[in-house]
Order: C-alpha cells, then structure tokens, then sequence
C-alpha cells in the first residue's frame, strides 16, 4: 500500500456511500462505468450506510407533492465494517440538506488519510465541505444550487465554470451527470483514454472531455466569489441536487 | 382509464422491471429523470421482481475476472402483487442472456395490454422481443450487440440508426445510456419542452434530442438488414450491454 509520491495508485477497491435523500444518478451513472469495467479487470465494490438497512432516495424533508417515487439500495457494509477502500465515491442529493449527517461526514474525514482517491458528485461537494478536508483546494459541485453548495465551505477555491475538478487525490465534479463525465476522465487518467473511450461506445455514452466545459454555470448563474442574488436556487421545487 | 383514439395519456403510475444482471443505468439513468420530476408533480413508482428479494446487477453467468462489483436494488412488487400500471421500463443488461427469463417475459406480455406506454433501454427490446410484442414494430436496441439484438425479434423492423424509436406506445432506446435521452425525449412528448429541458439544466445533462444521432451504430457496423461479420460483438469481454 505504500507508494512513492511521483507514482500513480492503481485502484482496485471501490467504496460508495449512501445517506437517505441520495440522487440515484450521482451514484449509479460513475459505478456503471466501473460495474462495465470490472467485467475486464477485477474490482470490488463495497456499498457503505451507517447501518445495513437498505437505503432510499426519497427525501427527509416533506414531500409536497404526494409522490412515492424513490429506489432501494441494499448496503454491504457500515462506517464501522467497512474494509480498507483504495476510492470511495460521495455522491450529493436534497437528503444532503437534511439533519444528522454528522456520522458520515466523520466516516468521510476518517477514511480519508487511508484512500488513494476520494470522489464526489453534485452536492456530495457541499456534504463534506463542513469537514475541512477541501479548504485551500480548487473543488466544485452543483450549480443550480451554487450558493448553498459554497455556503458550506467557505475555505474552499470553489471553481464555478468545471464540469469537474482534480486537485490532488480529490475529484469533484459539478451536479448529477457531471459525475459521468468524471468517472469517464478517471478511468483515462487511470487505465489510458483508450480504456475510457472503450467502456463509453460500449455504453453509447458520448463523454464530455474538457473539465472546462460547464454550459450549466452560466445558465445558473454560479460564479465564484458570488454574484448577490444569482445561483441561489434552493431545490425545493423542481429538485436538481 | 378509458381514452379517445386521438388523446394523450398522461402517465402517473410507473413501474421499473428488474432482474438479474440488469444493466444499472439502463434503470437509474432514465429514473432518475423521473426522481427529479416527481419532485414537483405526482407520480408513483413500482419496483418489480419474480420475487421480493433484492435484485442484483451481478451477472448469472460465470465471472471471469474475480470481481465482486455489484449493487442490489429492493423490489416493491412482484409480477403477482403490482398493481395496475401506466407505464414500464424494461432495462437491458448482460443478464437478459440468463436462462429463466420466461417469466419475465410473460410478465411484460401480460401487462402490455394494460400500459399506455412501454419502454425498453438497450438489450430490453431484446429481452421482450420474443413475446411478439415488437412484431412489425419499429425497434431499436444496443449496438454492440445488434447481431444478438435482432436475433431475438425476427419480425420486428429494427432500426439501426437510431437514439431511440417510438412505434405506438411502445419506445425502445438505444444502448444504456441512450436511456436517458429516450426519457428526456418521452418527459417532452407528455409534459413538454419546458419541463424536458428544466429537467436536463437541472440534472446538468446534455440531451441528444434527434431520435436519428446515432454513432455507436456507425462504430460498431450496426446495419439492418445485418452486414454479415459486423456488429456481432457477443459482449463477453469488455460488457457493454
């Protein structure tokens, strides 16, 4: 497990986690990459909770719609089972917002130190932001809730025109699908553009391969500093988290 | 339920059809579309299985690699209990290539009459296209394995150049991630172009909104009728399904 600085860790073993109100996409769009590519290289994959009952994407906060619309993910292991991961995956969702997330912030900022790479989508950014563990790095996250996702890091080098963001170990990328494209520029830096753009015709997914490319910025209105009153939508109707 | 000939019907009840070794974005990708739209409108969704054990995208086949990469999905219903539905997706997957599929099959013969609309992503229209369903049908499918694809219906009118196809109410997308554009495109047809693009500048996802692009079928010598030796990728190394 030990690696000289100037190499790149190959990882083998994958972590995503999950908290109630979680957007399905964040998750299942970077591991259906990954669930493609471990047909032709072995990888694990561990699906964290803070316990094993299985997790849902519908949201804490009321539902003013009366819509039952969500999905169940069955966890493999809790904060406190899980085995060494080599990268672990953050996604975002409205569930971000809701109370007693304080556990797995934790289980963020303790298994940090022990991973080769730490990735989030969307407001999965904003979760972890109270950690300290982007201050003073370039990050971003997503953009139709920009103020509220920068809100929560006020240390952090917020990036507002990124499809996604590298800095160091710490990939962040901007809302919901961004998270493809960054999973599609992992795998590259990874295991080569060939191997990336591979698993994208074989998923008819046409990959967006500028981390500048954020025409979803400018529609919002995020920039960064802020621009008072722009970006500043709150997701309570409509959703996009 | 009863409807003029020449009305749209407006779907409110959906359900996704999940069995293993499904695909994860073929389901996720397009619901979570629906995640984001039952936000602000009234919708339910079911989730059915043979049975009510959790659905794994793990592959039946055997496993050459030694990975251990997959999610569980927890169904609400099975093909007994589901109430009456509007609409079903029928995701695709290497696991559409299982033996025991009968079933499931039936399942989605049983219901049809009932749907106003039924759609399939990627292998899906594969999985289906032995009930006779798509007979004389317009109908598209994955493009890696449009050999295998069209093996499975031959009296369908496949269409190889295609996003998506949409013949009655029945719309068949393209491989995995073309779900998600077949969707997008279905949210436009029912609810509008507002609504589709609020949806896709809120999930940060450039839609592809021309049912005819189409370059996976170009790369991978999709042609229908079949160019013989072209396109008939089996999917065994690589995936892609």
């Amino acid at each position: 497990m030990t690696t000289c600085a100037d190499e790149k860790p190959i990882p083998t073993t994958f972590g995503v986690l999950l908290f109630p109100g979680f957007q399905a996409l964040d998750v299942f769009g970077p591991i259906d990459v990954l669930n493609t590519l471990a047909l032709s290289k072995k990888l694990n994959l561990h699906i964290i909770a803070e316990t094993l009952d299985p997790v849902t994407t519908k949201l804490p906060q009321p539902n003013t719609t009366g819509s039952e619309f969500h999905e169940c993910i069955v966890p493999t292991h809790t904060f406190a089972t899980v085995p060494p991961l080599d990268f672990l995956l953050v996604p975002g969702g409205l569930g971000t917002r809701a109370p007693g997330l304080d556990p797995t912030r934790q289980f963020v900022k303790n298994i940090y130190p022990s991973l080769k790479y730490l990735m989030t989508v969307c407001t999965g950014s904003a979760l972890i932001a109270p950690t300290g563990l982007l201050d003073g790095r370039s990050a971003t996250g997503n953009k139709k809730l920009w103020a509220w996702v920068t809100s929560q890091g006020p240390k952090v080098n917020w990036v507002a025109q990124a499809r996604w963001v590298v800095d160091g170990n710490i990939w962040t990328s901007s809302g919901i699908a961004a998270g493809m494209d960054a999973m599609y520029a992992f795998v590259k830096y990874i295991w080569g553009e060939e191997q990336s753009k591979d698993l994208a015709m074989s998923l008819e997914y046409e990959r967006h391969t500028d981390p500048h490319w954020d025409p979803f910025a400018e529609y919002w209105g995020a920039t960064w500093p802020l621009t008072p009153g722009a970006g500043s939508g709150d997701g309570s109707a409509g959703g996009g988290d």
